[in-house]
């Protein structure tokens, strides 16, 4: 069994590249839902819908959300009215939203329908929203405006400074059913280079995850989303910045060497190894750019081959 | 000062006469809101929909509700999950009923959102739903079960006979902004050959409606949605049966004569002019099927001369 901790693109590619090399069925994903947003009345979970639209191949490979060959009559109708459309909904993404919005009225926890439309998109895996209460990441500016998290990420396109992140809701949370076995029954964990920040660590703030996962330390690879100083994609390296974090794999090492043994960093960093070495965590220098399966693949091999 | 009392496709054409013969701003329409219905967390109005969509154009010719020209791939997609699809929403329509829920949940009544929805569509008419307050017609089947209106008028395609019709909410409803005053002010009110018992019977339901009408007798002209003892679409005439009241003009006409002192009836039902004026309403002979825009003109046209 793997369990992957996961947020959106990176570990989405991530979890692509382990399915090539095991049982999809053994993979468990540990998915993100403090950037989950309410629209329109409707529920969307941006994290959980990119990882399951990857691995269901319909992922839009330009963009890395939403499906591939997608329609945006709804937006394109919907600017009519001077509606809500800087968080584009395309038409057939829109069906996963209007039917988890109506299954958690009919009182199915988020979990529950996570696996009904994963189910329907004939994934062997599982994912699991951290939790099926609701949380909130916000951050905060620089002049103190409070911020939630899809306000920040995609209207203003992470383009301003930020002092601070917060998890509304995580305190009084509890980890969905499977979350926590998943975490302590696992052979391998894997924390995903997904951003440290808004992606991995608001599972954290969920009681009882963190230390379920200090608790396998010892079998835990993160894999680094710095790579060369920055991030791939999103605002990772400028959030770390700002919050006072190296941006570069050390950093990535200090920030997780409490719960993660192993760091796989990407060959351009191979200097900075003795570094990583030197904040706690065993670095594995690898290819970790997943720009075509193969590397994702190689990617997966390598996570798993950590202990042997 | 035109006001038409108003349900879906029959009103939704009546106004589209009327639009021809008086200045468009010159008519308020009171719309029928006991067939909105929640679906996918959203907010519906069907009635108010195909008024706003007939009145620019921009309506399905052949179905009479909906949009022309629309994509359905939202439902498509929501057939994967084996989400609630006896309902159709378009593409583009479905921006309509995010833009509404959106602008609800900001705490906008539905009247102020229906007017940036006719805006927005650059009507001049005035559509104003009857009340701002959520009330829903139910119909009540020969086992006792109690079905709200979609579910009887949708998904069992009004193929089952009922003993009753209530508006639930309505008591404690109020009549939205404008309303009673479009009533009081108009030179002519206009009942709107819709179902009479699940279209304007609700209106009713709303307390100061009924009394308004009455008041106005003088100056309301009804046009008969039976036409030679069938209604044209829907289940008017099998409604009407099945609650005891007659299935001609003349029954049409014992209903609407404590409100209306004219009913305009179809050259088909001459025959039963007499019936009708024993019925204590004045009868008015004309084309009432409004196949073409000019029938619905001439109707119009009929509609506001039967005063002079």
């Amino acid at each position: 069994m793997i369990t992957v901790l996961a947020g959106g693109v990176g570990a989405a590619r991530m979890l692509a590249g382990l399915r090539q090399v095991v049982d999809p069925s053994s993979i468990t994903a540990i998915v993100n839902v403090g950037d989950d947003v309410d629209l329109h009345g409707l529920h969307v979970s941006p994290d959980l819908d990119t990882c399951t639209y990857t691995l269901a191949g319909a992922i839009n490979p330009e963009t890395g959300w939403g499906l591939v060959g997608e329609t945006w009559h709804a937006m394109e109708a919907l600017e009519r009215y001077g509606g809500l459309t800087w968080f584009r909904l395309g038409d057939r993404d829109l069906a996963t939203h209007l039917y988890r919005t109506q299954r958690r009225a009919e009182g199915a926890p988020l979990s529950t329908v996570t696996a009904e439309i994963t189910r329907a998109w004939g994934l062997s895996e599982r994912l699991l929203p951290v939790t099926d209460d609701r949380v909130r990441t916000v951050v905060t500016l620089t002049d103190g405006t409070r911020l939630p998290f899809q306000d920040y990420f995609v209207r203003l396109r992470h383009d301003v400074p930020i002092t601070g992140v917060e998890v509304e809701g995580a305190a009084s949370a509890r980890p969905a059913p499977g979350v926590l076995e998943a975490l302590a029954t696992a052979t391998t964990v894997v924390v995903a280079p997904s951003n440290p920040i808004v992606s991995i660590g608001p599972l954290f703030e969920v009681p009882g995850v963190r230390d379920a996962l200090v608790a396998r330390r010892d079998r835990t690879v993160a894999v680094s989303p710095i790579i060369g100083g920055a991030a791939l994609k999103g605002p990772a390296d400028r959030m770390l910045r700002e919050l006072g974090h190296d941006v570069s794999v050390v950093g990535v090492a200090r920030l997780y060497a409490p719960l993660a043994s192993v760091l796989v960093i990407d060959e351009v960093d191979a200097a900075l190894a003795d570094a990583v070495a030197a904040a706690g965590v065993r670095p594995v220098v690898a290819p970790t750019v997943m720009r075509t399966p193969d590397v994702a693949a190689a990617l997966g091999r390598t996570v798993l081959e950590v202990w042997s």
